[in-house]
């Protein structure tokens, strides 16, 4: 296990990634780094890396963090009795990009390990991650290149990966309340450890070095595209759902608020902007019910 | 016990409460009855009633619910053995109000019971509700009004409840991820049975009766004050932190939408437009920033 050379490979993603979205946006993402105040439970430094009102992104981030605590969580040693009471240390990179234009997908990207230091024990590590994207208006071409990129990526750790951390993205990024997916998903992994640390680091490695090509082709094709006050509305109402997923479902976000996180860097992954209304739903036939009927759904993209 | 006269109370509440509405707003509230599906664990209905887009709500709602279920949840019934399994009864009327002005104040009411049905032995009551006020720009004379109709409706209760509630309101309307209260607070009770069924259904008419007389003079000197962009802005700046209370924090509204409840109901609490900005203050000696330094902090409003 080398936490050293994780920390490494995280920096320079964050820094690849946000230096190539900077070129696409035309502006600068301002940069904050932090450090926990010391004589707190947990330790640690991150670094905020977010854009607002930019060229391409109406608001948009990609985080750093790494933390350390004297004890992990019992909700991580539920199943690992002997885990109970040993320090831990997190460390990651998240990414939630809105783009202006509707026609233009949000996406999110995590990569992430835990590790477990127990005392007089070898340490034990697992791995994370995944990316998924969020179109207001669907197109298939956009969907195909999205999830063939990801199995790419996936490809050279074994045939089954891409299909179980594919079905794992459809399941976890899913709105229950709603009966409805947030996206067109992606792939999502979390607590993996087989094969121990090297092939967990190889894996994440993998899924984050394929980020800016499962994207970036897809906002060049799409962020010229002209849209008016209907496509922006509809945008808002679903930036909503994406609101609700995060705020209500995902445990990261949820745990991170409730357990004294930097509350700022978390919701990051807010929308700039969103809109709720009553029981609304669009008109059969237009382009937003073909998003609900065509895109979230579950299906075999790649 | 008499859970038909409290169920004619709340149904007789919430048209009292609407009707009032309606001729302030000068819109009709949407009525949308609904009756949970037969066959599911649940059974009961509603009556949904919500404003969007009003001469003075840009969103808002008036809910009243009845449901039965065979099993009280173990969260219930964890600190009452006795009562493991037995089946309930849980009705309630619910109220949030979003105006479009900034100047006049979100405003939130809840009057409910939940009631154990076990075999063989004495039905048990609880009741629950309060009213709590959100400002976006305090008024100093609001927040007193507002708080002098709360202590006057528990007045006839004894003196100890209007201090023990309005703490309570306090206590539970905070955002502990930002260490920022929801707003100007009020009054809250949970789980209240001291006195019976008779004393509970008592105090919570009296809640219920004092919620017009409380928001309705604050509405009245505040609508016609003019407002623009800026005021627009800080606003749905400070929506966004309703979503993430009701979201993150709000027990029933995490309960309802994880256990199947009836999401557009529930959700009827978002308000119409929301935003999110990076680490945003207001500019010291503003209107804005007093609203944090004046209003946002425990005060002795009454």
């Amino acid at each position: 296990m080398d936490i050293a050379a994780v920390r490494r490979y995280l920096l320079a993603l964050q820094d690849r990634i946000v230096t190539a979205l900077e070129a696409a946006d035309g502006q600068a993402f301002v940069r904050d780094a932090w450090t926990r105040p010391p004589g707190e439970r947990l330790q640690g430094d991150g670094l905020t890396r977010l854009v607002e009102e930019g060229g391409l992104f109406e608001r948009g981030g990609c985080n750093f963090s790494h933390v350390r605590g004297p004890h992990l969580p019992p909700s991580a040693t539920q199943h690992r009795p002997e885990l109970t009471g040993a320090a831990f240390e997190a460390l990651g990179v998240s990414l939630v990009l809105h783009p202006h234009n509707p026609y233009v997908p949000t996406v999110h990207m995590n990569v992430r390990m835990l590790a477990a230091l127990p005392e007089g024990a070898e340490p034990v590590t697992w791995f994370g991650g995944g990316m998924d994207l969020t179109p207001y208006y669907g197109f298939e071409e956009d969907a195909v290149h999205f999830h063939r990129t990801c199995r790419e990526a996936l490809a050279p750790f074994g045939d089954d990966k891409y299909p179980r951390f594919k079905r794992w993205c459809d399941d976890y990024f899913f709105l229950k309340h709603r009966n409805e997916p947030r996206g067109i998903g992606g792939i999502f992994y979390d607590d993996f450890n087989e094969g121990g640390f090297d092939a967990g680091f190889a894996i994440t490695r993998a899924v984050g070095d394929a980020f800016l090509g499962a994207y970036l082709p897809i906002v060049e094709r799409r962020r010229g595209l002209p849209y008016g006050q209907r496509e922006r509305d509809f945008q808002a109402y679903r930036r909503g759902r994406y609101v609700e997923f995060n705020l209500v479902w995902d445990r990261g976000t949820h745990f991170g608020l409730q357990s004294g996180g930097r509350t700022e860097s978390i919701l990051m992954s807010m929308p700039p902007l969103a809109q709720w209304r009553y029981r609304w739903a669009p008109e059969p036939g237009t382009p937003e019910a073909r998003l609900y009927s065509d895109f979230l759904v579950p299906r075999d993209w790649a």
